[in-house]
């Protein structure tokens, strides 16, 4: 990365893809021969401990982390405390805005794709849908019909759009939210076990539309799972303050044909996130863009442009090279 | 600063020069009249607990903080529990080194104004100087007759070069210092009270010279007085060790008139510190780079290019204007 | 401008703003001394063969000319014999497109004062209007009656928004274009002298709007006068077509507030002028981006990103500072 | 080329290499299937002629052209005329600079394979050598010695160094070059034809080095052949004003390990070429930097950063999405 050795550490809940891409990385390495050092990129696995080991080390100039939070604090704190550097990726809570303008499909797609995709276990997918009051009733009636026919199962399997979530406790961590919101005077459409007698020991659900009265203290909770929470607007500078209303900075997106909205919605006023798009889901086509959030999600910045910046020191050069000695602010000082 | 409010807590030792800019600020702000909101720039006065109610505050996003790698420490782990952003700029322990391919007088020149200017009271002195071995004797002793000429005294008569420490807690923490180098094998040159008797109550010190058998603990700590600590060399690759071999990385240079010297300094395997000069001292003329240093020097940067970075808010927009919906990674997803 | 001396021939019709500005410069350059050579910024005033002397003369490293394309092309010409270097802004003949969706009333504004203003003589003013079938009659007669109660009267006076032609040549090229836009099937409302008594030697006219059945040739042209050609359209891509297909490429812009027009017009297969603008008016308030257009307009840019590049030398720098010699695409050459 | 479509017309004396190109290309394009428009690259072989035919077309918006001053000029006035855009890549006559502080032996490498690797004919091959007295002695003579151990042969064998000049005109320029350098003074070591028995048809040659009592009109000519000018000098200043003192102004280099003459080398006032190398031979290892040259070598610049702006078409947008319109300037214009 930039030159420097890398140690990855995958969560310990999902070690198999690190140790396949570790794989790949060792076959590259081994065609640098003499000119790549030995553990140029390992791959440790662990859990909480072997996190600390790393931020604890001297030796490791930076840590990129990706995850929770809290785990994100801990990280930053150790760090700051001997000046390390961090890259933080936390959590997100990622909205989408549907303006009365917008195209009704389009969004649509964008909609489903974004809160079911991966079983709602992206840190970009959608997890809050706020919606124009004139356009609501085109809208969440098609929404419900959509999850009702989504098809979930195997994740290899040709055609499943809804695999499991991770484990049990992501199970459990769904239930609680729901019923949460629940008593807060959400109107849930689907959630709930899927699949038990196929795969008794997965974790599938029914991905779940909330409408909400109001943005509640478990709305403005990242729950990494398929849970949609729907709420109204009526006016735009409501909807972008609810919109920046939570902890999290990742990810948002305005769905509308209105010029003087989408810009709006990208200008200082608009969005507080790291990521703002137009009219393309908050787990969108940004491949290429500087990717991270504000706020908690912690403020790093991974891929593309100054990405590098956070891996790389940065040294301020003069040279003089004249036979006079120039002193700072022009000072007159002869010996 | 880049369109934020400022809010401006001096040093608690020297509260004044604030004051005075503060009252420049307000006749600024005074003729936008409406355009500039209330409290746009403030100054507050106080101790380490006023710091700590600005850096617990979610309202201030951002901490600028200057001075020791302890107040560095406290700022960043407060800040790092809130996801807030710092830019740091702590301690320093500025180096040169002196190759024997050196312009000798212009080397002189540099290293008085920067290891005795503002009395070596500036994160910039010049607190270490590496000198070949076989430019040594051509050196020193002209060092040390240029240091006994230095006229000390009321830094706003015209003619002084040498002011007062800042308070006796200074003038004792430099007298300390001493004691540790010459416990250590130091040769000390100067040092020691000045101008006792005309001003009974400020800290005038005679600058110190201090030839050192090695790189001991004192020499790795700043000594916010003005003691240079002269250490020889006889290879440029353990100069640089040497120099880099502490734990801050503000300021650094080298005189030299070899580029192969001059170029490796600066290279990757040069020097470690945020700002690398080449035949200018370490508080040199950089004005207009980027300002601040790595390790514990705390890796903020002010002034000029990517300072603006530090204060603002970075956002990855996508707009989609087609009448088609792409997906993240091309998925496809069709419901 | 970027360090390099300046010579200014202003147009031989209106050297007293260039003699004004001249003595600015002269009490500016006064100020530096003997830092300033001599001549550093002069003043010439001439017709066609002074400035064939400028671009003759090998001393002249780079002009940048300000005019027709006619003269353009000789500059462009005698430079490039020489390899001498040109920032050439030529002929504009910008439009604007009004799309269903506009703010009429926004629209409206920005049309009178970027048609009108400076009564047409403006190197950015609006000469074509397309506009959408479908806001035609909304549009258009109130365009008239804006035009119809424009003051018109000696631009130093308070309220005039319409002062005079520079000369009776212009005079005499905006009867001459209206003449053949009449015959080629144009519908003229307005034009013709204006404040004839009051001012018989000054070139006073009425604004001309002239509706067109197409894009005749007189309309490809630049007339440097307040005519104003409006053409319909009904389809976006025929109306971006349309404002491409002119010869010249500085300013365009389009009144829309969907965002998918807006977009559109500024991608790729959008306007192909070096400006383009959403709801505001090609002499709008780019002030601080690049000034300048392609096509038959030169592909100079003036102001801003990228204008010093035009008067700047570029050198790409190696320093070997190893004690090897690299060899160019890692040749293999031993002697 | 940046999305552009491509038409090469290579060199009338080298089309086979193009041909080559053309066939990988053809490959590469056909791999894109019906995204790829037919006829995106394309080669065409011809004469002077048929570049008159791509200048000429509007529907070529850009002439990127290599080779001599000559067709430069007949290219840049025929893109002028039509404001079409040229990159232009023409003659070179580069030299390098030998300092008394130079590595001898590095020196003695770097000439040796710029002055005579692809015998003489690349752009950036060392045209000429500007040696300080004090060194002259040590260098010319071995430098002489290297010259006759050469292996001159075909090119495609093992060993060979030198291959032979492109054809008959070329050795016949050659030729008379040395002779109006004999006229000047010039004092030739090689030269003539080599290998005639082996290869009666072939070009080959020996490698000239003259010594010159100054920088008469040959040496300020371009030569494309292994011919060699040396001169002395006594002053850094001066031995920059003669390499500065040619018509083009492509690659130049200094040999020096002084830093102070590095950098005055590569100064506003040092070397005025595109390219200036320091301890790295004229056509050096700059892969990677914008590549092209100053003055009559046409100022175009291929390769890296800022290439593509040749290539592209820039635009200044300005998106207003208030309820406002801002005028120009702060204008007032009420209607």
């Amino acid at each position: 990365m930039c030159g420097d050795p890398v140690i990855w550490k995958p969560s310990e809940k999902s070690p198999l893809c690190a140790l396949m891409v570790q794989k790949i990385c060792d076959r590259v390495v081994a065609r640098f021969g003499d000119d790549a050092p030995d553990g140029l990129i390992q791959t440790v696995i662990g859990e909480r401990e072997t996190g600390e080991v790393l931020t604890a080390s001297r030796d490791v100039a930076i840590v990129s982390a990706t995850g929770s939070t809290r785990m994100g604090q801990a990280v930053s704190a150790a760090m700051a405390r001997r000046f390390g550097r961090c890259i933080l990726e936390l959590g997100g809570n990622n909205a989408m805005i549907v303006s009365p303008s917008a195209d009704v499909e389009m969004a649509l797609r964008a909609i489903v794709f974004s809160a079911v995709g991966t079983a709602g276990q992206r840190c970009t997918s959608l997890r809050r849908l706020i919606v124009h009051q004139d356009i609501y009733q085109a809208l969440i009636p098609r929404l419900k019909k959509a999850y009702s026919g989504l098809p979930i199962g195997d994740p290899l399997a040709e055609g499943s759009l809804i695999g499991p979530l991770i484990d049990r406790d992501a199970f459990d961590a769904m239930e609680r939210a729901l019923e949460i919101a629940r008593a807060d005077g959400g109107d849930i459409f689907g959630g709930g076990p899927a699949l038990r007698n196929t795969y008794p020991d997965a974790a599938y659900v029914h991905p779940a539309i909330v409408e909400m009265p109001g943005q509640t203290e478990i709305v403005r909770e990242e729950t990494f799972a398929p849970i949609l929470y729907v709420m109204k607007y009526s006016d735009l500078d409501a909807a972008i303050a609810l919109q920046n209303d939570v902890p999290q900075g990742l990810s948002s997106c305005i769905f509308t044909t209105d010029v003087r909205e989408s810009e709006y919605f990208l200008s200082a006023v608009g969005s507080d996130c790291g990521i703002a798009n137009v009219n393309i889901g908050p787990s969108g086509a940004e491949i290429g863009g500087a990717f991270g959030g504000e706020k908690d999600t912690g403020g790093g910045r991974e891929s593309r442009s100054d990405a590098w910046r956070g891996y790389m020191r940065r040294q301020t050069n003069t040279i003089n090279y004249s036979r006079d000695l120039p002193l700072a602010q022009g000072i007159k000082f002869d010996i």
